[in-house]
């Protein structure tokens, strides 16, 4: 029952794989390939398309399946071409989180250490923040570079990151929009292929995935991190690529704060001052050590840290600023309000859960109107709280309408262990 | 999450819904209302119902949910109401088949016996026959009713076949169509809901239906046959009609013809001569009397026998007939193909399994240009056939252009058992 024919996907063609997937059995490379040329060309329309990915939720796609069809989506779009011979180009990306400033450090870090990093990103989705926006909060900041520029920048200064564009994967965008109205996200081989397409078409010939497990990622069960870590990394592995995935932890924000110009403020002094010894600074050094692995340049967590300390990371960040268009001033002139709010626990005890979907939504709020606001959060899971002493404080115009925050911090008299920061590495 | 508002369902509320039903979920009574009203007016699309099927094709659905949906549906448009003190309206209705004569010959039998028998009929689908194409076969005859007239001769004469109108049940075509398209036709509830909102804006008190079983059928499965059945029979009771439903072969064609005109013919000397002792004569007795129960009328297969035998059926045929515009002459007029082509078996054995399937769309492709064509099987399960024996005779203008037919019989060496005709009755 194989198509023949790409171009020889119609209505009738398509019912055919709908049935054959709401059957239980797989999809072949052309019928994938003949189903997104189909609906990218408007001969395959919403509905059937909807009605497969559900099928596609319930009955799951076979790694081949996933293969073929961020392939096809691939090839829906231009790709970029860097030239192994002039050196290895590497990738990083999350799955999505909450105080994830994992890229604004690790970027500039790993470039300062000799990587050449090119990073397409994306803006913020629901409760998760978007690498996008919180540069975007530097004034003058430009994310929306051709792709010639953005090669170019990377050939020049080492790294660059800039805002995804509709020339690469325009089947992503589509297809996805469609996924959310219609509730088949969830679908393991669907959302590989959407992350791993965009990869493929940026070029990079190595990519470290950050995959988060916790209630406010999209794989809340460690397995399902794992496995679609999994995924990333084979799937990255059939297109020639290098890959490496971490399952890390999002059972609380992993930096301090959650908002969008407050992330840059917190992301830039880490960078600045070398940071605290802290969860976000952990996984920085985590990542960049597996950027400057895959780039053959080695040294690890040590080397990473040493750039961090001897300010080549800010100097490397600064760099890429002024290099799209924003100034050093502009970057630091960035100060948060002077007076936040205080959050404070108004009973003694453990911290034993934090609702980070709730803190990602309300810095969403805060960040709307007023792009340094935001929260810092002062609570980790495990800390002992007395009672009195500050959760979290709020910043920026709205912070007076920010309600039932203390609620996100559930106080318990029992001790509690902390979640571990990375659960997994997946190679 | 019940939705408070029907009026409020829009993409937000649709994609929950979706969600509930992917996730294992119920929806509400006032959900399914909801859906059925935003898709009818726009403000839900297709992408979205067509997810929301496949989900019901894989998570099934409650009584309550396939009652609720029934119940929007008949609300899509006008419903017919007979004056219950007047008089029961019985109504009968089969699930689809090849050479499924019972309606065209119980339905006069059953009005000539006293009942009143209201049938809003449909036309072929895929392999399988429709009433109303094999009455229209008939020159003159008007099988497009103005709702007031089909009310009046059911009033008159006691019974009245008419097609489906739009002004009925406008829900269910755009239903129908989405889910042919998307591969969501096989959800119990949602078949369920299709078949009897059109019984139940049909108006008629109590509903006779014959679900039929086999590998022609929609529910190949006897176990499927009888779930559809149970299911038919208590959303029927759900809105206070009573219902019986039987579950009946469809291993093998039920009449002896495969066609339009041809069915027509055959149902016509069926009532005229008292027919054979065959297996729709047999169907047609048990229908009959359960439509005479259901009437309170009563006197069972004798008294349909007594109808058959005595003219009466036939008279009532030719007065529905004439009511409907055509003439008892052009009834008569019908004469079949003078010299048909025969199909002889090529080697001796017993008739082990029939390709009813394939009889169905042969008749079919033979009735389009010639509304006479068609087949007449004269092979049947069981059957012990010598080399050379007639399996079927094919009639019509295109009769030289079929291929094959005699691969639609399989005879072997064993002796084999016939399928039942009946394989269970739920009330």
């Amino acid at each position: 029952m194989a198509v023949a024919n790409p171009g020889a996907m119609d209505e009738t063609a398509m019912r055919h794989c709908i049935e054959r997937k709401r059957d239980g059995h797989a999809l072949s490379a052309t019928d994938w390939d003949a189903i997104i040329d189909g609906f990218m060309e408007g001969r395959i329309d919403e509905a059937q398309t909807a009605a497969l990915f559900m099928a596609c939720v319930w009955r799951g796609m076979t790694f081949e399946e996933a293969h073929a069809l961020t392939d096809a989506m691939v090839r829906s779009g231009e790709s970029i071409s860097f030239d192994r011979s002039q050196g290895i180009i590497v990738d990083k990306h999350s799955s999505g989180g909450v105080a994830d400033i994992v890229s604004l450090v690790a970027v500039p870090l790993a470039a300062a250490c000799g990587a050449r990093v090119a990073k397409l990103s994306g803006r913020a989705l629901g409760h998760t923040g978007g690498t996008i926006d919180k540069l975007e909060a530097i004034p003058g900041f430009n994310a929306a570079l051709s792709l010639d520029t953005f090669i170019r920048q990377v050939e020049s200064i080492g790294c660059a990151i800039a805002a995804q564009t509709q020339a690469l994967v325009p089947a992503d965008k589509r297809i996805y929009n469609l996924r959310d109205r219609t509730g088949t996200v969830p679908a393991m081989g669907l959302i590989a292929a959407s992350i791993v397409s965009k990869k493929i078409a940026c070029g990079a010939h190595a990519i470290v995935f950050d995959v988060k497990t916790g209630p406010a990622s999209f794989t809340p069960q460690p397995e399902q991190a794992r496995e679609l870590a999994g995924w990333l990394v084979e799937i990255c592995k059939g297109f020639g690529r290098k890959a490496i995935a971490f399952v890390s932890d999002m059972h609380q924000p992993l930096g301090r704060t959650v908002g969008t110009g407050i992330e840059m403020v917190e992301s830039r002094d880490l960078l600045r001052t070398g940071g605290e010894d802290d969860r976000a600074r952990s996984l920085v050094l985590k990542i960049v050590a597996a950027l400057l692995d895959a780039s053959e340049i080695g040294g690890g967590e040590e080397r990473a840290a040493k750039a961090l300390a001897d300010g080549s990371g800010y100097a490397k960040l600064v760099e890429m600023v002024e290099a799209q268009g924003a100034s050093r001033g502009a970057l630091e002139g960035m100060e948060l309000d002077a007076k936040p709010l205080t959050v404070k626990a108004s009973q003694a005890g453990f911290v034993q859960s934090i609702d980070v979907v709730h803190l990602g939504n309300a810095g969403r709020r805060l960040s709307q109107h007023d792009k340094l606001g935001g929260l810092f959060v002062t609570a980790q899971i495990g800390d002992r709280i007395e009672a009195g002493q500050p959760l979290a404080r709020v910043y920026g115009k709205d912070k007076e309408h920010v309600r039932n925050l203390e609620a996100s911090f559930k106080i318990g008299a029992d001790p509690v262990e902390p979640p571990p920061l990375v659960y997994d590495t997946v190679t």
